[in-house]
């Protein structure tokens, strides 16, 4: 018989619920938008209701485990932080405690990158592997950092922030007050600011209303095509992804670093160049050792199983021996 | 009863060998000429009969446990490789077989800042803590990076090479073959440099004399007594190092970041400015949340003492709830 877990994928704008089956499969899916709540009470019954009734369409008496993937998520109360950036829910939302009273079943929370990495070993690349690291990369960049098949939480619960490491001093603006961190080079808001200043070096600047419309997709399949510009987009992300993630191998020494996210969709127009900067940069005592990988899970449904894996990592997680 | 056990600290001149009580006292101590020997079975035999003197004088029967810091200590062989640079001996050295075999004790080896990592836990100001980073400041930049009570291997078993994150792309060139190294900036040469540096923006180069004869506690004292151009220097130097472990931070999420070393001998001249600018370019997830401090381990006996930790840590070590 086929277990069955629930993976919630919290998104300032949609809140992605699925049933995931063991053998990795999301079978029922549904869509709630995250908007138009505004109490965490309305939230967590409306998000209750959906597992519900995706249960009662899969015929399931029960399920075994729920987990969650959310920015702000504290792993350790197993609830969303009062005042997050983003939703209009501005109270702290206690999952753990609600869900788990509802259904009977461990609720595990974290957040959307540490949920991507456990994802990743649950599901996808890294079942296998003890020493990773995820790499999310979208509008910002987000890490889930796995040593010896845990997640580094590390002392305040919030270890892992290496889309804040800073790569240039006194380089770009961050939104996070700072200058010269790495998401501000290879996000996908810092692949079209490269794709812009790769235009303007060549006395090609951009029109203001080209600006504007500019997406990282866009600029992702122009480099595919070949487009000199893009090209050096793409060269800039991997010059400065490249040295960061050489400084993150230092670090923890993992077996294999993975990308996932929409930036990602230009495969080896990002993975060629990153590669050549990942090597050149990285210390002797590394240089071949670590694998560089997409992430093996399908984009559309990573988030739903990061989240589902969550759940399972932590049910099924006896101690492990180093 | 009192229990004792032996450190061991491997340097390329200098093997130091120390009987270490429970309460961290080195209470005798030798010291054997590295350079001198030139095969691993003459330079164990030597270690093994002034492990033997020491228990002799103390009149011990038996002792808990050898412990060894060495450059390229390989934690899981138990060895130092072949062909480490700085030694004579060019084969391996199977301290874990031999000495082991010679005391029926456990015999554990580690790099020398992961046991100075080690050192600080057991016998230092660590003893309360789960998550830090030790840094050990020298010729060269080491770290050991401490998870949940345990040293970061990682995949290699050479993580927690912070010395070479690169903190300056395209800087100064490092020994490693690579540019703009920690180490570059932040090591004892790296300092020296900065003061050079700084003498010369202020149009007072060093003679070649002056520059050769130049040593970091030269400037450290200088600095201590106000000299602008030794407190320059300190400033780069925590410029530089406030950087890198602001993003080590943001990987690991420490409770504290300890120093160590001979650099750290310049006091409030190096800690006040690193306060500063590690603050200053903390994420704002950890301001306020991680302590820079000092080892409090003196600096003589630091080496012995950490080395002698790494055998009690092994022997004690129950594994740990997450």
């Amino acid at each position: 018989m086929n277990h069955y877990s629930i993976g919630i994928d919290i998104g300032g704008t949609n809140t992605d619920i699925g049933l995931v089956s063991d053998s990795g499969q999301v079978v029922r899916r549904r869509r709630l938008p995250t908007t138009e709540y505004h109490t965490a009470a309305d939230y967590m019954r409306a998000i209750g209701d959906t597992i519900q009734q995706l249960m009662a369409e899969q015929k399931l008496p029960s399920i075994r485990s729920i987990g969650i993937g959310a920015p702000n998520g504290n792993p350790q109360s197993g609830s969303i932080e009062a005042d997050t950036p983003n939703l209009n829910i501005k109270e702290s939302i206690p999952f753990r405690e609600v869900l788990g009273e509802r259904f009977h079943v461990p609720v595990t929370l974290d957040n959307d990158a540490n949920a991507a990495a456990i994802g990743e070993m649950i599901y996808g690349g890294a079942k296998e592997l003890r020493h990773f690291i995820m790499i999310t990369m979208g509008t910002g960049i987000g890490s889930g950092i796995v040593i010896n098949r845990q997640i580094l939480h590390g002392s305040t619960g919030t270890a892992g922030e290496l889309g804040h490491a800073i790569v240039q001093p006194e380089g770009r603006l961050c939104g996070c007050g700072r200058k010269g961190c790495l998401e501000m080079y290879a996000s996908a808001r810092g692949i079209c600011q490269n794709y812009m200043d790769a235009a303007a070096r060549v006395h090609q600047p951009l029109t203001a209303e080209a600006a504007q419309t500019l997406t990282c997709q866009m600029v992702g399949e122009a480099a595919l095509t070949g487009n000199p510009i893009a090209v050096a987009a793409y060269d800039t992300t991997a010059y400065w992804l490249g040295i960061a993630l050489a400084n993150a191998a230092a670090f923890s020494a993992p077996e294999a670093i993975f990308l996932m996210g929409g930036p990602t969709r230009a495969g080896e127009a990002l993975m060629k160049p990153l590669k050549h900067y990942f090597e050149d940069n990285l210390l002797f005592l590394y240089k071949n050792r670590i694998q560089l990988r997409f992430s093996e899970l399908n984009l559309n449904e990573a988030a739903i199983l990061g989240a589902a894996a969550l759940g399972e990592a932590a049910t099924s997680a006896a101690p492990h021996a180093r």
